[in-house]
């Protein structure tokens, strides 16, 4: 077999809903993406801290601890695993060797996304991250291609699906901000620490990705305006709710001339702003920009299968380019 | 200077308000774009057919009408012209001596595409029409390239203005449907031959390259099952409405197992249905995938400067294929 129809070896870090969920689809779709292609995409192994614990639908066969080996023998590497450390040491080993990288890890991305992209250029390696902001919510690759031809001015959206419950809990069902955080978190809508979502942190990583992709802007998670709805009292709601508004965690990045700001807040919004019609998990992103004028994406922000279906699709667009 | 950064010669072909538009944007961003690219893009000329003619802000020494020399001498072929001849014959003669064509003409794709396809890939050429279908709502990229990892299984969409302007203006102005046909032809808002937009035709193209693109169906205009808006009548908008409906012009496109359906037909829609909520010429259209679940886009449907968006995003892309 010769290189150009060999497997594209594909090894993926973490085997959480979304690593899961990538690992079944590469199997269930392996002869479509082949086709697609013009070579299978193999996966080579699955990182896990426990190869003892099921997971469903994924070979055990595949399950390793062995984290440098398994880097080491891909073309490939998709990082799923969350947090800063091993996931940043490892995508750095992979992009050193020349392999290109997948990440759905928006902290991450946020922290150092200028280095890996340096050392991904160094290295002739690819960088996708997608996934890393609004899920399968392309919005990524709509700023960085289809409006790369245009000047994008403003980027603003709900891109938060936790806290975009806990608000609708309160502004729809009248449940009092308190015990709205408390369901949202008994529902596994919350991350592992809630102040991710409630203090913003989550917003403000995806913000800071969102003013790079769209003005190439050198922008760190320092430089965000950032308020939660920790703070938000029911003084807020009435108020709100009595001009016929809607209270919601709104993430912008805007440009003007050389100065671009990025800001994450609850914002008070008229009942028909595209931002207030979005509810529980559902995102939503409005773009201006010089030529197109407003654009509007809208889909779910978070899921396994729908953070995979991004995945997926970056796994593919680097698979391209594996010589 | 090397080839590696001598300007990327660009042909334009056409100079109405997509071309003149595209014509200014090469002129303003020059550096922005020779940036992005790491060479100039530099326009070489623009085919009109009377060079006396003024065009806003276009330079007068590059019109010309001497199409076949304008193409022979350009790298990337952007084709604004709309209608089938010349334009076919120009993209072909593009395509044959391998350089990358852009174009905006919805019939054109529908019609001819799989053949352009073919002679694009025989030569090693790019064929983009992003700005054919929704102008500047990147809607083709998304399901070629974010979606490429799953599965479309439909999409549905208010994909024509005009007509949306004419049912809109029925819908809540009230006014009688011969008279808003009268009203969307005084303002521009139809094609100069207005069966295309009434009978449905400019929906059933976008219809069909959309098909092509989620599906890679093989599909053609004598496929789609299209109704257009001239035989409602003044009982069918009473009727809806009693019913809190909105009338809507709609293109759907679905997959079932290996049979595709292609649709245009006026339909009835909830007030809340996404496709209802579109006014004028906005167009918007919902995605369906097996893993990303719903994806919504909305923008502007057409303009000068937004379809032009789209191309000048075509044109970047084909550029940095330019060896």
């Amino acid at each position: 077999m010769s290189a150009g129809n060999a497997p594209v070896r594909v090894a993926l870090l973490g085997c959480g809903t979304v690593g899961a969920a990538v690992a079944r689809r590469l199997r269930d779709r392996a002869e479509r993406y082949a086709a697609q292609l013009g070579r299978p995409l193999e996966l080579v192994g699955v990182l896990v801290r426990d190869p003892d614990r099921p997971r469903g639908g994924v070979d055990p066969a595949l399950l390793t601890t062995d984290a440098e080996a398994l880097v080491d023998g891909a073309q490939v590497v998709v990082e799923v695993l969350g947090g800063i450390e091993p996931a940043r040491s490892l995508i750095e080993r992979a992009l050193r060797q020349g392999s290109h990288v997948v990440t759905a890890n928006k902290q991450l991305v946020a922290r150092a996304g200028e280095e890996l992209h340096a050392l991904a250029e160094d290295h002739g390696a690819g960088l996708e991250y997608e996934a890393a902001v609004m899920a399968a919510v392309p919005v990524l690759s709509v700023l960085r291609e289809a409006l790369a031809g245009d000047e994008v001015t403003s980027v603003r959206g709900v891109v938060n699906g936790s806290t975009n419950y806990v608000l609708d809990l309160v502004a729809r069902e009248g449940v009092p901000f308190d015990e709205a955080v408390r369901m949202a978190g008994e529902l596994g809508y919350l991350e592992a620490d809630p102040t991710e979502d409630l203090e913003g942190l989550d917003a403000a990583a995806k913000a800071v990705i969102l003013a790079r992709t769209a003005f190439g802007a050198r922008v760190g998670l320092e430089d965000v305006d950032r308020i939660g709805i920790t703070g938000l009292g029911e003084g807020d709601f009435a108020a709100a709710a009595e001009q016929g508004r809607v209270v919601k965690l709104v993430a912008s990045v805007h440009r003007e001339g050389a100065h671009v700001s990025v800001t994450v807040r609850p914002e008070s919004l008229l009942a028909d702003d595209p931002l207030a019609l979005v509810q529980g998990g559902t995102n939503v992103v409005v773009v201006e920009a010089v030529s197109a004028g407003e654009l509007r994406l809208q889909g779910a922000g978070a899921g396994g299968e729908e953070t995979a279906s991004a995945v997926l699709g970056d796994i593919l667009r680097v698979a391209h380019r594996v010589g």
